[in-house]
């Protein structure tokens, strides 16, 4: 993946810039030598790696106020990092640019039962952020895969979601208000903690904008009270298209599950090796969710198990406890980790309509044997959120390229069936290009002419979401 | 209410431009007559009226496309009008615009059970888009006591909600697309039919921008199955303060029943006389609706009565059959028409935090003594979005104007305990002033900057949501 040629008039400045930022954050804020900025070169797509110029770690709003005041005033770009763990590169730096990292930001500051929300910097973890609430029996819903780590701030950046959204709506539908600081320094609040805001919805265009805006520090979180109870159930297929059809068939009946999940034979395997979470050897595997009293459990389920069996399924099984339930779940959530185990993966994020699921997941197996290259599906199927993770070897000359072309021709196949480029990981540097396929060249610029508004000199994540031709004219570099 | 001058030169261009639209209108479609451009002179907020240029009635996107590309190549503002049920003056016209009306646009154009949607042209009333999908038991959620009348346009203009929209979220939340008409004429299609978009979220800005950016000509949107069944129970306390209590502590509790209205003495007396809905004679009355099979249903409003005995209820009533749900919401959905038939009313449309529902409901109580206007409560209380509806007689001199600065004293009072000028009604031309009670200058700057990309010469509904002093050097006029 091409990137800018860092400016050599802006690494030039790097000594003068060191000497303003340690005016206005401690020594151990700054980090700037070589061996120590290398520990922000990449984040969670680690195909791509290039040291930043500079890193700094704020600890609050006044901080990355002051911060973005003095790289507006040296013309610095910035890259804004919540825990650095994108799957699309969009904390990836550029070497001329500053790395702006909130993970010292990760107070809760206000907690609001009655209001039913709380207030976070936006460095804390996502799951820390239920944690918070637990005790009172609520909980923050969206759920990426990623939550042990990742953090609010990058949770809005990418409008990230996860295998409970299907029921609770991914982050927009969840954030309540921000606190921002625009590029120039100027810190300005947006939305708050209540229904809509008079306007335009500016909240809504920040979440998800990837960090191009302005730097979000505060969030005002909508938080839910938890279910009475929940209850997983595994259903096993011998064919990916067959548990596709279950998945359409289950969103066509109009029955809201919480969570419909999907796994394939390669992660059924890998996942089963390395968590041991019961999960039948089969084709294709569901973990559909249902929640509420015991009650509603079993009618939600009554509806849902009538349509499973109808697809013959080889297996069909509820849970019969707690312990089991979180067995089921702790395996899809490490399914990730437990395919790169055993191999290098890029992992895609692209939505379909959730009727084509069987044609994209034939199409997909199609593509796999013409490439090559093996293909692992684990994704939220409920809500058409498709994660093919594309095997490869890091090792061998031209897999990658072989790999990111193959990722191309998955996308560009959502977009043609009525869907898009990503689901919630952004489009970051991985998807740049494939913006076009998307947009037309006028959309695009009116993306990018919304971008001018809040930041008119380019310097926010500039290298990021839009095709490098078609920002040329706007970065400085 | 101040509107800007009529440009002069607009007025004279008159002529030619009713030849040039009859270009490519059909002569019924172009409404330019004296005598019947009077019929689109005002909307629901009669209190102002002023006569368009010219209205125009086009049946189509491509129609759309030509007359706002003859209007922007004549630089004559256009003001985007739904079926006229705006409370704000959102399709308020000016003497020099043409008033783009959708309401020939009515057809539906798809609709997909498998993915849950439906799609059509945006001059469609809001129930009849229910009306297209019930025969398979789905509907669409958004409700607004003007459902009959209103048209999605206007819905997605104003980001519109209803009593339903507690558990189901307002516009926002069930909107997939739009195909929208720029100024220029240019036609773009915006979201999908599918989870999310690439790059930046310009669905959700589309949503809730008054016709601001762009002529929304077509629009796909979220069905859902309809529940099994639902109930209503009416619970009647002696104070607002009280019935504001249960609302807080009902939402605190984390149970979130479907809908739950609030109606004061002085609506539920004209309600009672208007639509015999068998309302008990009470302070304050709560309509507490929640959705399910039975047992769900037995089981939800199991907490919800548990909650409302504890503040003394002089009334608890749940509905014991169909017809008497139907009585029950017929009776809150005709309460503006009313209220309307004894008095004249401003509605007014804030939003607060639920828990400062006492105290604020307290405060409205105390000014209405101060001004010696009184005042109608009826609303939407689970999200905390107010309609006091202040009364007054128009035939009174200094009356109007008495009743707007004690509006405008409520709606600050609402940006002041947390919560904002409007929920669901818009801007329009009602708050534009207000607008510099919840925003900064910097703020409305930004805002009016994002108008400045979609519409440069800011020639569609110009005179609308910004104060016109802000946007003064902006505006042609």
């Amino acid at each position: 993946m091409e990137m800018p040629t860092p400016d050599p008039k802006v690494l030039a400045k790097k000594p003068q810039l060191v000497e303003r930022l340690l005016q206005v954050l401690p020594e151990d804020a700054v980090i700037h030598e070589e061996a120590e900025t290398r520990a922000y070169e990449c984040d969670a797509l680690t195909a791509y790696r290039c040291p930043p110029l500079v890193a700094v770690l704020p600890a609050n709003t006044q901080e990355v106020s002051d911060v973005l005041r003095i790289c507006h005033e040296f013309d610095v770009p910035v890259v804004p990092r919540g825990s650095g763990t994108s799957l699309a590169g969009g904390a990836l730096p550029t070497a001329d640019s500053v790395i702006l990292g909130v993970s010292r930001m990760s107070e809760v500051l206000e907690v609001d039962y009655d209001n039913r929300f709380i207030r976070v910097q936006s460095g804390r973890t996502n799951l820390s952020v239920s944690g918070a609430v637990e005790e009172q029996d609520f909980f923050y819903a969206p759920d990426p895969s990623s939550q042990l780590a990742c953090a609010i701030a990058g949770n809005v950046a990418m409008n990230s979601g996860g295998a409970h959204c299907l029921k609770y709506g991914v982050t927009t539908n969840n954030l309540l208000g921000v606190t921002m600081v625009m590029m120039d320094g100027e810190v300005v609040e947006i939305g708050g903690a209540h229904l809509d805001s008079g306007g335009y919805d500016l909240l809504g265009l920040i979440c998800g904008s990837e960090g191009q805006l302005g730097v979000v520090t505060e969030a005002a979180l909508r938080i839910l009270r938890k279910p009475e109870g929940a209850r997983p159930v595994l259903m096993g297929y011998d064919s990916n298209e067959v548990a596709g059809q279950v998945v359409s068939d289950i969103i066509k009946a109009g029955v809201l599950p919480v969570a419909i999940e999907f796994m394939d034979r390669p992660c059924i395997r890998a996942t089963e090796a390395f968590a041991g979470a019961g999960y039948p050897d089969c084709e294709a595997l569901l973990i559909v969710e249902v929640e509420g009293s015991d009650a509603e459990i079993d009618e939600q389920l009554g509806l849902i198990l009538q349509i499973a069996r109808k697809h013959n399924p080889v297996e069909l099984r509820e849970s019969g406890s707690a312990e089991e339930s979180a067995k089921i779940w702790l395996g899809r959530k490490s399914a990730f980790g437990a395919m790169g185990q055993i191999n290098d993966y890029m992992c895609l994020d692209g939505t379909i309509p959730v009727s084509q699921l069987p044609y994209v997941l034939r199409r997909i197996g199609e593509m796999s044997k013409d490439y090559g290259l093996d293909v692992g599906n684990v994704f939220h199927a409920g809500d058409g959120n498709m994660h093919p993770l594309i095997l490869f070897d890091a090792n061998k000359p031209g897999d990658l390229e072989k790999c990111e072309a193959f990722g191309a021709d998955i996308l560009r196949l959502c977009v043609e069936v009525g869907g898009c480029l990503t689901g919630e990981h952004g489009v970051g540097i991985e998807k740049r290009d494939l913006m076009v396929d998307q947009f037309a060249p006028d959309d695009l610029d009116i993306q990018m002419a919304v971008k001018d508004v809040f930041d008119p000199a380019w310097l926010l994540n500039p290298a990021k979401v839009f095709p490098l031709a078609a920002s040329s004219g706007r970065r400085a570099a």
